[in-house]
């Protein structure tokens, strides 16, 4: 089958997703580690819209891409007005890049009712913005905005909006779903009859509405269509876009179409990592190929069925695409799973069957507390080194007390500044006790704050270790603020992470419960190390 | 095109997904719901792998359901055995239900290494069990396990599964794409080469893991399969099943095919909102057809487009779905979309248009500082209220002070009863100050509880008004315990909800400030009405 380029619209499209509002340098990072994920083209931004774009790829320019283009993004020119004096067409004129995609629109209706333009109008509008920008040197790429709904509405019309672009010099005719309502078989149709009327190479752009936009996208692909338009982790507006991250592996796993290598689909769950981190949004675990769950094991059944053929029920090896598999700690699974997870941590031997038992209830009481190990294995792995009699734990909480204080006092400025944190703790390591003090920029902080100001005496090297993330979960939700309150952690060294997890109806009892677990999961390993 | 038959597994196959974890009343009111919303078939669990299932079924006979059959799974017998002897067939021929569906291999590979017997001891498996329960007077689904890559491995034992499950008299052969890394083309040749072979009517069971799990059973029931099994919001291991709430809709509102009425599809969105509380599962947002930001609007180009033309960026109406469009306060839209909710709020009259140009500066700064309005409709509202200068707050907070200890004192029990919680709050109304003390069971709890008994004295309806969810989320993850902490906090007076949000980087501080606008917003709108 032939070549296929990858165009990512993450930084353009997705960026419409509720909840995400990229920075320029948000853009620039993701940016650079699209390129490293091999994509052809990047669309940075529409920098006819708005000056934060305009900085972006002013400031890309500098960016040293080894695999993308950037592309800018923008709209065919006004109605009744000239292309030449048309603003928008100008910032992607000045862009400073090689490629622009411009968008117009491929539905009559759309034209007429959203446009509130004539149907020929249209077609002079792309045409003449596509002419202009080719006179200024550049590629460009016509995003047929609501084709498919326009194909399935007026087909002559909405291929003769592609016939025009194609004649005033297009190089990609990319066929939209706008608002993804349609279905692989329409999309097979329209993209054959599009095939038929143009030799200009075809592009898909897909939305999620009926959550096929990965299979409509692969069913462009199979009927002729050579790019692909998607996002990192499926983001946009509304269900999102195609997702570049499902797509990718099944091109290059299932349909045999190299369009990166694959050291490069090996860093893919890397990547998608990386976006939502920079986007402030949690990983979703249940993603396919990328997410921390998507090759997870928790029923009994199918973990007896990996230990015996790993591949068992796995559709792809997970390394491929720099996943791993994954055995959940859960009570669904019982026993069978807590032995296969003492067994990954090498303990298997040192544990006796009535510890295994001791530690299978432990769990179990422990989960119905509102404690969930699935995630959280440095505190697991605690779990089973406390079950061992000979286990001497490196410190002993002994009690601690929190107070904030939000005060209205003259002499204080009325601003966030004037709420106190404060933390006192107590804590035994070996037949000391330590007692000291700490402030924070709220309760947990202080919290933190205090624990190690106390630990460090006797762990100097403590200091290496920090949080990195820190999550609370509310359980039994319709309970208001009584509920039951899950805090996960996660920690780092600078070389290794782990997480742990704590429960309470008290967020601070729980978040207390998560640090001291994290604190002595790492000073456990420091012990076995040296 | 044929009637289709809906099989919901959530209670099953939909219980594997990670974090979920059913009791058996919850089992019971889904099991309502769904008969409600009129699927066919309602898979309730495995009564051979577990006595909470076999408890399930017992206590389901007094369901009395309208619509839907209830179905019992479990496999077919161990491999050199009686299936006579076989307690897992003996649970499902005692569940007290009509139908049971037992799942057999139909890949050789699986059969050999997985289960470690012959190929034909698998055939025999499936044969003697399915007499077995058909002797017992059941109707017999067979859950053809690995159908389709069996299929693609051993074309001719994989369809000869399905010859011994038809010949044994099982009602409906069902194919299982298990590790779900199949593609719709692949799916269509298998079903097509199924359908050739047997007259007994086929189903598909498909899973999510390649991102295309509704296309491969939309695929299979163009491709002539009449029975779709999945789960409700896609629940299940790994990536998870195949999604009936977008199946449905894609089925009625696309293919044509009337599985259910109008009216059970208007209350497919409560339906999967209800699922996922009771799963104690946040609802995905961004769900197809369901989530609350499936008709959602954000950027000013489609808002703009949305006000001359309500279906312009609409695949379906939603409210077919019992969904409702929504445009979104949000950074990235600003003036525009502000108006248009200014509007729906029914204020446009009397706001200035400097009111309005400080109101999206406001919007802003605030949105800057962690605060978030998208879902927080009510804290909008406020929002505006207070940029109007005649706008009279029903109280003022004055100050707070909260402490949380914990003692390991002799005379205390040593459990979590030794935590104590103590908010201390002083409000104004009016003229008067009020200064009051509470526990609670943890800080927000305490504050809570205290702001209420402070406030009950000037405003005794407010009993009425309780907390119904109270979410936390940490902003700028990689900070640790210093983050900005995000508090939305979901309140009802048990007839109508309202959402505010509070935001921090003390998350006392963040608490405080969605606790009151939650009860400034309900006062204010009951002076409204009265």
């Amino acid at each position: 089958m032939a070549q296929v380029q990858l165009y990512d619209t993450t930084l353009r499209d997705g960026a419409q997703r509720e909840g995400i509002s990229f920075s320029v340098v948000d853009k620039l990072h993701i940016a650079r580690k699209l390129d490293e994920l091999g994509v052809h083209f990047i669309e940075g931004g529409w920098p006819g819209s708005n000056p934060k774009d305009i900085d972006f790829f002013h400031r890309a320019q500098k960016l040293a891409l080894a695999n993308a283009k950037l592309v800018a993004f923008g709209s065919t020119r006004r109605p009744r007005a000239k292309a030449s004096a048309d603003t928008n067409l100008l910032a992607l004129a000045e862009a400073g890049v090689g490629v622009v995609t411009i968008v117009g629109k491929s539905s009559e209706v759309q034209v007429v009712r959203v446009l509130e333009t004539t149907p020929d109008e249209n077609l002079n509008m792309i045409s003449d913005s596509i002419r202009y920008l080719k006179a200024r040197g550049l590629a460009v790429f016509f995003d047929a905005e609501h084709f498919f709904d326009g194909f399935k509405d007026n087909p002559a019309y909405a291929l003769r909006t592609l016939e025009v672009a194609a004649q005033a010099g297009a190089d990609y005719l990319v066929l939209c779903d706008t608002n993804g309502g349609m279905l692989p078989a329409e999309v097979v149709a329209a993209v054959e009859a599009a095939r038929k009327m143009t030799a200009v190479p075809l592009g898909i752009h897909a939305h999620n509405d009926s959550e096929v936009a990965v299979a409509n996208t692969l069913a462009a692909v199979q009927a002729g269509a050579t790019q692909v338009q998607g996002t990192i982790n499926g983001y946009g507006e509304r269900c999102g876009n195609a997702n570049l991250c499902s797509i990718i592996p099944a091109l290059k796993l299932k349909l045999g179409i190299d369009c990166i290598t694959d050291a490069q689909l090996a860093r893919l769950t890397e990547v998608a990592h990386y976006v939502s981190e920079v986007a402030n949004l949690v990983p979703d675990p249940f993603l396919p190929y990328v997410g921390s769950s998507a090759f997870s094991h928790k029923a009994g059944l199918h973990v007896s069925a990996m230990s015996k053929w790993g591949e068992s029920y796995q559709h792809i090896d997970p390394t491929r695409v720099g996943n791993q598999p994954k055995v959940i700690v859960s009570e669904l699974s019982g026993r069978k799973n807590i032995l296969h997870k003492i067994n990954e941590m090498g303990l298997s031997q040192s544990l006796k069957t009535e510890e295994v038992q001791r530690l299978v209830e432990q769990v179990k009481l422990r989960e119905s507390r509102g404690f969930q190990y699935e995630g959280a294995e440095a505190s697991f792995e605690l779990l089973v080194h406390r079950s061992q009699p000979s286990y001497e734990p490196p410190f002993e909480l002994v009690d601690f007390m929190v107070v904030v204080e939000k005060r209205r006092r003259p002499s204080l400025r009325k601003s966030l500044e004037e709420m106190l944190s404060e933390a006192v703790v107590k804590v035994r390591v070996g037949s000391e006790v330590m007692h000291t003090a700490a402030e924070g920029n709220g309760p947990v902080n202080a919290l933190d704050r205090a624990l190690r100001k106390a630990l460090l005496q006797s762990y100097p090297d403590l200091a290496r270790v920090r949080l990195v993330d820190y999550k609370v979960r509310i359980l039994e939700a319709n309970v208001g603020t009584e509920a039951q309150i899950r805090v996960f952690i996660e920690s780092t060294d600078g070389t290794q992470e782990w997480r742990t997890v704590g429960s309470s109806t008290n967020i601070i009892e729980a978040s207390w419960i998560a640090l001291a677990d994290s604190l002595e999961y790492w000073l456990l390993k420091q012990k076995a190390q040296g």
